[in-house]
């Protein structure tokens, strides 16, 4: 059949910030950024889209952004907007129409700026916003919470959930940057900042075994939130992350997978708890059963077992779940294993370790296998 | 301040394809194009969204598709979807839940296809549905306007209206397979087959002179309805669209333009019109207009300007709209003229004409000579 074909490639950049107090007066990067960005004659408008729980936490933030933007008189700053922060936020599809109308409203265009400041779920929200509306505005991340900051954030895939599933609508849409500001993380809540480290933990099994060791080393500090130990491994785990975008199969159009280890049983649990458990909380969970599957299945030395089953009880996270409970071939964790099949478009990837730092992707799981390390679990943590 | 580098290019290829009777059990050529494909070991669910004006005028179409798959068991057809077409398609968020709602229901995945058969209109919204629908299904178009399968159903952008705006929500997402079947050409309404053409003498004029010669020379089989020169037409014509595309900035992420001469005023006059123009009708208005201020600002010899608006009149496309007249400077026409400056931004760049063939991108126009130009066309339409 007579055709034409069509090829191209398009190139995306763009830079991830380490800083802390973006917009304290003597930090002008923020600013100098959007005006180096600039090729047109008027003031781009840059429009802020705000997580309340940041807000609440930082009440002097506001008024920080307006005082910092009166040093860029070529920068234009529009009235910002404050949404509710969480994973209800990504549920919520009145939040979605909310910014897209204060995109309509303050006339922000394709050579505005929609800068969004909040955790995953704001970040998510906003940046699903940011990408359809004009068929893509500028969008700026500063992601406020370990998690964000070390993963979700510096990535490239936006969403809100719809029909109660995750990320139904969304869009893979690179940030024109991204500016890590550490200075947020100090007002998280116990539970944001242990569980975004399980993103770290997951990268570090599967491709790092030096990182795995330097969190085995300062996992004390870790847990008594010392700043310079949390920079640390947020920049390394942002870092992988980004290489393993930029090495790989970045909008996920063949049959790369993303850095989802432990997920599979991750997504299915959020489901089962309705989401009233963090992200991060779960994936610490999934990585903790995929861990004792590796080693009950002959992959995984029982010592590489205990050292990653010991990071896990001196940050304090979680290794099982009575939602994660197997009595039969129908128990909900068996069920999320066909699910993610289905979602894969029928056949099964799932990383596994052969050792620490050394990931393997399989294409079947033996549910008696999945049932015995689920049961090796709950009686390790009834000790 | 500290950094992370993220640099990746994302590769796109797909082929648009010519035929007559695609779903004719002699032309295999769809079927196999999904099954070469097929990566998984499941049969990929091929999910059709098809525009009313089509299924009216072609009612054997969506049992011809069902018969045709029964010759490829590998696929597994699902329940198609029936939407009105035409622009108020594009206007009725309802339809773009109503699109999502059916993926969701038909358990569509990424790795399943939407298929889209009709004019831009429904193209346009069904391929935003599919371009945020689990962050991307597949998706084929199947255009069935002369315009869509020569222009916007080749290329890389979709949409919806919304708060009255034309494509305010879309995004940039090239199709997996384009199949242009001539076949559907032969039921469209005159309006539809004539206005189609307006985006041929646009590319011609600004990139092709020998193809506007071809115009010229076939103006008269084209409004005859003949249907080897409006092969020809739409092949060159899709085939000069797709090269700007990939030579230039895909998806418009710098200062480069589509192919949008004579659309800032076709844009306005669509919106004073309230959409009850056809989009080609408006750009042969445009075209009209803007090659006048061309000749009028000394760029485009008198020969050249009357070849454009004679090829205009055999072929039946209007030069002026009462819409468009300019009485003082807050009429429409300088409006829109400023709406799109805005909209670029703050600096405009509009294409005019040196000569046929041959586009040149101006930054300024002179309010008092499109006022002359806009005269000068409802006189000669009045003669
Ligand atoms: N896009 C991606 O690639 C990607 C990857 C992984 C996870 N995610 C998504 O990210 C979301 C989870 O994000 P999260 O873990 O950052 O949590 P979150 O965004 O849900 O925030 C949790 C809570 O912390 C509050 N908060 C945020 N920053 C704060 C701060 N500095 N101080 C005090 N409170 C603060 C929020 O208001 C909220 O109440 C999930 O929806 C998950 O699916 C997305
Ligand atoms: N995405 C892009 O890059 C791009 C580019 C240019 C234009 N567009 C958009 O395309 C739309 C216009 O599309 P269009 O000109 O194809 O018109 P259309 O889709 O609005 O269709 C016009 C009418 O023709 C009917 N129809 C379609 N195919 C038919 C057939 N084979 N036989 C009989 N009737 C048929 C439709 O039902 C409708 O009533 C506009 O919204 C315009 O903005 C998009
Ligand atoms: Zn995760
Ligand atoms: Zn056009």
């Amino acid at each position: 059949m007579d055709f034409l074909q069509q090829s191209f490639s398009v190139r995306f950049d763009y830079k991830v910030f380490f800083t802390t107090h973006l917009f304290s007066p003597e930090n002008p990067a923020f600013g100098k950024f959007i005006e180096g960005e600039k090729k047109k004659d008027t003031p781009p408008k840059v429009f802020f889209v705000l997580d309340e729980g940041v807000v609440a936490h930082h009440p002097d933030l506001i008024n920080g952004i307006r005082s910092y933007f009166k040093g860029f008189p070529s920068l234009q700053l529009v009235e910002e907007m404050i949404i509710p922060g969480g994973e209800q936020a990504k549920n919520d599809e009145a939040l979605f129409h909310k910014i897209v109308a204060a995109v309509n409203t303050r006339k922000i265009d394709r050579h505005s700026y929609l800068v969004a400041i909040g955790g995953g779920s704001v970040l998510d929200l906003a940046g699903y916003a940011a990408a359809v509306s004009h068929r893509g505005i500028r969008h700026i991340r500063i992601p406020t919470t370990v998690l964000s900051q070390n993963d979700s954030g510096v990535g490239v895939k936006n969403g809100i959930n719809y029909f109660k599933k995750k990320n139904f609508l969304g869009t893979f849409a690179p940030p024109v940057a991204v500016f890590n500001d550490f200075h947020f993380l100090t007002t998280l809540e116990e539970v944001d900042w242990r569980s975004g480290i399980s993103e770290a933990i997951k990268v570090a099994l599967i491709k790092d075994a030096p990182f795995f060791q330097w969190l085995v080393q300062n996992a004390t500090l870790l847990a008594k939130r010392d700043m310079p130990a949390m920079q640390y491994l947020i920049k390394r785990c942002a870092d992988l992350h980004m290489q393993h975008i930029r090495s790989g199969d970045p909008f996920e159009m063949g049959s790369a997978r993303p850095l989802d280890f432990g997920h599979w049983s991750a997504h299915k649990l959020e489901q089962l708890a309705g989401f009233n458990i963090r992200h991060g909380e779960a994936v610490a969970i999934g990585i903790a059963l995929d861990s004792v599957y590796s080693h009950l299945s002959g992959r995984l030395s029982r010592e590489a077992l205990d050292q990653i089953l010991e990071l896990h009880q001196v940050l304090g996270l979680g290794i099982t779940h009575p939602l994660l409970e197997v009595s039969d071939d129908k128990s909900p964790l068996l069920l999320g294993l066909e699910e993610f099949r289905e979602h894969l478009g029928g056949r099964l990837t799932i990383t596994l370790l052969n050792d620490i730092g050394k990931g393997e992707e399989v294409h079947e799981m033996d549910s008696a296998l999945i049932r015995k390390a689920s049961e090796w679990l709950k009686d390790l943590s009834s000790r």
